[in-house]
């Protein structure tokens, strides 16, 4: 049935499963977003679907109630390999079979253990079966939740916001009117996706951020704010990111005094960082990953990133460059355990876009420093 | 005779004189570049040309030779007003009255008080003559002298390379491998199109540049080399800027001991800086504008890069930021006089491309602080 024209339509279709899919992140952790469209047996689409939030149905169920009978004889095109165990819903394997599906199409094979094999069972069920279609895309689409799967933690993306030459502020502390509106918009959105934002307390000292997703369109899960307190001293009753807005953590020293919050924020005590400062960044993230986060969205400020990429805890980053010069103030990021430029942190560049007036760079860390560039002068 | 066909014809025209004007980048100084097309009675191109070099025939010369008699009751299309006095060639008005051309059409009016009348003159002669046509980007192409026109000191383009975090070294000052390969090849191009290349006295002791443009591609004028080295005490016989294959200007203070230079490079003598640091920027532009200077790539580093900005002295900067971060080192940009976020220096970004791995982005001065963005937590 491999015909140019059955190709097209899967291809077309899984492109389509790969948009509905993005609808749903940062409503389904800890689950992956996943996006399904159903095709009838002349390989016209008759139902779609994606999985819209943790405990609701599976993509492949929207789909298949809303392709109904026209599902028997048809395909099931979607970006994740369709699951195979009971959880919070039945398995998605038994869904496929009962309604006729013919055949299967999936982009990326789905690493957990528990729900591997959905694959085999459609197979065994005499259905015929086949991953890898447009696997790349639906990966990206799915980076968190895959990211979190193969590391043990939440996928972490660090954000910044930046003049052209690298400052955040100017030399007496003002920062206001560095980024425009857009480049703010466009941080919501990011903040709209993840499960939580992770800030540091001199963020939350000097800004008293509320971290909501505010200007977001459509549904927003507002995500767990998560302020980074040593000494419990810094967030106290009053702060806007207590405004019970949205769900607030602390994570603090074993040994910190938090009567302060009880009742306005949930605490995280934690053991200390290396050298002993500050709290331990690996036990942060596991934490915050027994809780069912699967991404983060670190917002800073500069001594907290350079604490997760000395970790080697960044697997994004989104700089938005705002075209403005200062000439003094601080950086963007401060000390991450690099002395030597044999050592620094080399990215690819994945991505730039003008953002109103101001520039957005997304870049992922290479796997290895690959010194492949000279300069002179 | 503006009928559809003939304003295309003339517009296709200016665009083939704008792309031609440029061949002459970095050769024409103190002349601007300039670049024509003749199209014969038929509207048809029929000889092409443009200023190779100062002392050399103008645009419109190298055109009308190259359409010969087809030229007579044709159409001159040319980026610049063409000229009506006669310096090192006769005038160009009288060429094209001669050469019996019909119509001039021409993009810039010329600015410089020796050469206006050009279009009066041939408007005399009974010429049809008409400005304007593709006016903005052929003043685009011809920014430096038409700065230098309107500034009376030479256009200055900063130059810089630095990591996503701004950096230009690491802390331990090792700066190698910052950009790539393609990213340097792209300043040797900026280098072929300046008339001078200026850095200042940090950057001769820490890098001993040579300041060539080696890799660009075609013919090169070197652009003058300038190092601002107040006491002389920097750039000694042995510097790779004193290697003799391009000229050499170093500056210095009125009363700084030069014997060691004779021979091996031109010396000016400057007054002193603001508050008697350094140099005066002013009076070394003034200089260079004296010498025909009407560009200069200015390659910082960041300590003079902050002088320039605190005078005003930058029409425009390329940066070269390389997927990189370090969390440590020196910024691209040192001390410009700004200390607080509403006297931040605004630019408009004009253009941002991908070099190899790397990105760049030009930008130029907003021509006032209109903070009508906003930036929140
Ligand atoms: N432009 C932007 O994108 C952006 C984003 C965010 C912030 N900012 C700016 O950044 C500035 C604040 O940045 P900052 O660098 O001073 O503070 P920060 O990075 O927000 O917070 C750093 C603090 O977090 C605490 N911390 C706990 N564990 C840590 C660990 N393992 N590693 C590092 N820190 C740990 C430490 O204080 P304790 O141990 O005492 O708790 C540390 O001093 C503000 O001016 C803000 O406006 C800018
Ligand atoms: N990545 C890049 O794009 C790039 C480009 C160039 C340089 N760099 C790096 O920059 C570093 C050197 O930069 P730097 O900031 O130390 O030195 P610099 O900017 O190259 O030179 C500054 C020096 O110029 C002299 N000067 C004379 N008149 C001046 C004036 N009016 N204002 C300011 N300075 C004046 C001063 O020394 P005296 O008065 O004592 O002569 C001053 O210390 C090197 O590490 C180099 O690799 C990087």
């Amino acid at each position: 049935m491999a015909t140019h024209e059955a190709i097209a339509a899967e291809t077309a279709a899984m492109r389509r499963a790969i948009a509905l899919a993005a609808r749903g992140l940062g409503h389904t952790s800890p689950n992956p977003v996943v996006g399904c469209v159903v095709l009838d047996a002349a390989g016209q689409p008759v139902g779609e679907g994606w999985h819209q939030r943790a405990g609701g149905p599976h993509a492949e169920v929207h789909a298949l109630r809303a392709a109904g009978e026209r599902a028997r004889g048809g395909i099931a095109v979607v970006t994740l390999e369709p699951c195979d165990h009971t959880g919070r819903t039945p398995p998605c394997s038994r869904a496929l079979v009962e309604a006729g599906i013919a055949r299967v199409v999936y982009a990326v094979a789905d690493p957990t253990a528990q729900a591997t094999g959905g694959a085999a069972t459609l197979a065994a069920a005499g259905i015929d079966t086949a991953g890898g279609l447009l696997a790349e895309q639906a990966a990206a689409g799915n980076e968190a939740w895959l990211t979190s799967m193969r590391t043990g933690r939440p996928f972490v993306l660090w954000k910044y916001a930046a003049t052209l030459d690298g400052r955040i502020a100017a030399a007496d502390g003002t920062s206001r009117w560095i980024t425009s509106p857009e480049a703010r918009a466009d941080v919501h959105r990011l903040r709209a996706e993840a499960d939580a934002i992770v800030v540091g307390s001199g963020t939350a000292r000097l800004d008293d951020p509320q971290l909501a997703a505010r200007l977001a369109q459509g549904d927003v899960d507002q995500p767990l704010r998560v302020v980074v307190d040593t000494r419990a001293v810094v967030v106290r009753p009053g702060a806007r990111v207590l405004d019970g807005t949205a769900p607030t953590l602390i994570a603090v020293a074993e040994d910190a005094d938090t009567w302060h919050l009880d009742g306005l924020a949930r605490v995280l005590r934690l053991p200390p960082g290396p050298r002993g400062h500050g709290l331990d960044i690996p036990a942060l993230l596991a934490a915050l990953h027994a809780q069912g986060v699967r991404s983060v969205l670190l917002e800073g400020g500069p001594t907290l990133a350079g604490a997760f990429i000395a970790a080697g805890l960044m697997d994004k980053v989104v700089g938005y460059l705002a075209p403005v010069l200062l000439g003094a103030g601080p950086a963007a990021l401060a000390d991450a355990g690099i002395t030597t430029i044999g050592r620094a942190l080399r990215l690819s560049v994945t991505d730039t876009a003008r953002i109103g007036p101001d520039l957005r760079i997304t870049a992922v860390p290479q796997r290895q420093a690959t010194p492949t560039t000279t300069q002179e002068s």
